[in-house]
């Protein structure tokens, strides 16, 4: 068992994601890991520092990679046109491979409570790191806030279609659909640009009545 | 120190988050609570399960309120109307009081990973509950998924401006101006409406390479 093992590294990832699907992530042992996998937990612990390595090992550096499209897109892009190219990178890089693995990911960690609140710091951390490129840009920081948290919505909303989709429409065009459903919200003609103004003149029988 | 205490809760509270503030909250315990409130640990204990209790056991039901708002909402209104009444409703619910006590409740919630958890769950619990309620009023999936992660966005960030503020500007105005500015974003001229087209229309020469 202590000779090299091609596709090791593969073999433990594949043993630990059936293992944390078939009985939950926190009642899976290192060792009933390693035996799924037919190695050591020696070979384990070359590749993965502990069993939530496994999950999160291969994750793209999501807020550095935005930090750096933004930096680097063209001056004269609006947000929303860095945020669309920002998208697509960022979701192929992070993204590729089978679509199968990253539902059985999904599963194991909407189980788990602390894989889940490590799943939300990922994206405030993808956040913060659009927030801060665009107002490294210029961008005030309302917009660059508004920006950020949009950004991530979207890819949030586009990934979780994407897998319960099974990856039959392509990630880049589930984003741009995202998009687009979002930007018909917000120009719904159902909502009258006098809904905007400050509560005392938009609804003045409220604000009678606290008169 | 057995006799009946006016005010116990608050003078608990403002104890509580003194301690937090000075020390940390991890760092604080009960009884020092009680000792810098005059008061027994007997009677925290009448008022609060535990520290964290503290911080949380004001909070209004931020889910349920906005999933009654939104119920009981006109059906002729569209999403960004009913999100505009509930966004009100909710603020006005939960951050009725001294500006002040909300603002050093933050700062010790900023520096705290498990508060800073329990705050985001709090969060997603709303955008579920505003999710689920647009899905009751007919709304489509995914339109009920934007409108609710849209809608914490908004609050999110309007409660940020106005702690950071000190109050200077009510709630309900930033939360119409917040909303304006996605608006703004949203409907941003430099970006033209071929940019939502699918990738494979939008960027031939992306799809040529694929073919």
């Amino acid at each position: 068992m202590s000779r090299w093992q091609p596709n090791a590294r593969q073999r433990l990832q594949s043993a630990a994601l059936e293992l944390f699907s078939e009985q939950g992530f926190a009642e899976t042992t290192v060792p009933q890991i390693t035996a799924r996998a037919g190695l050591t937990t020696r070979t384990f612990f070359r590749y993965f520092s502990d069993k939530r390595e496994v999950l999160f090992g291969d994750d793209v550096d999501m807020p550095g990679l935005a930090a750096r499209i933004i930096a680097e897109a063209p001056a004269e892009l609006g947000p929303l046109q860095v945020i669309q190219g920002s998208l697509e990178a960022v979701a192929e890089a992070q993204f590729a491979g089978d679509v199968q693995r990253f539902i059985a990911r999904k599963a194991v960690i909407d189980r788990d409570e602390s894989l889940r609140a490590r799943e939300m710091q990922k994206l405030a951390a993808l956040s913060d790191a659009i927030n801060t490129g665009f107002q490294r840009r210029g961008v005030d920081a309302l917009t660059s806030a508004l920006v950020a948290h949009t950004t991530v919505t979207v890819f949030g909303i586009s990934i979780g279609r994407w897998l319960a989709t099974k990856g039959a429409t392509p990630l880049p065009e589930l984003l741009h659909d995202t998009l687009d459903a979002l930007h018909t919200i917000m120009v719904d003609p159902a909502w009258p640009a006098e809904q905007l103004a400050p509560v005392s003149t938009a609804r003045p029988d409220v604000a009678a009545q606290h008169d």
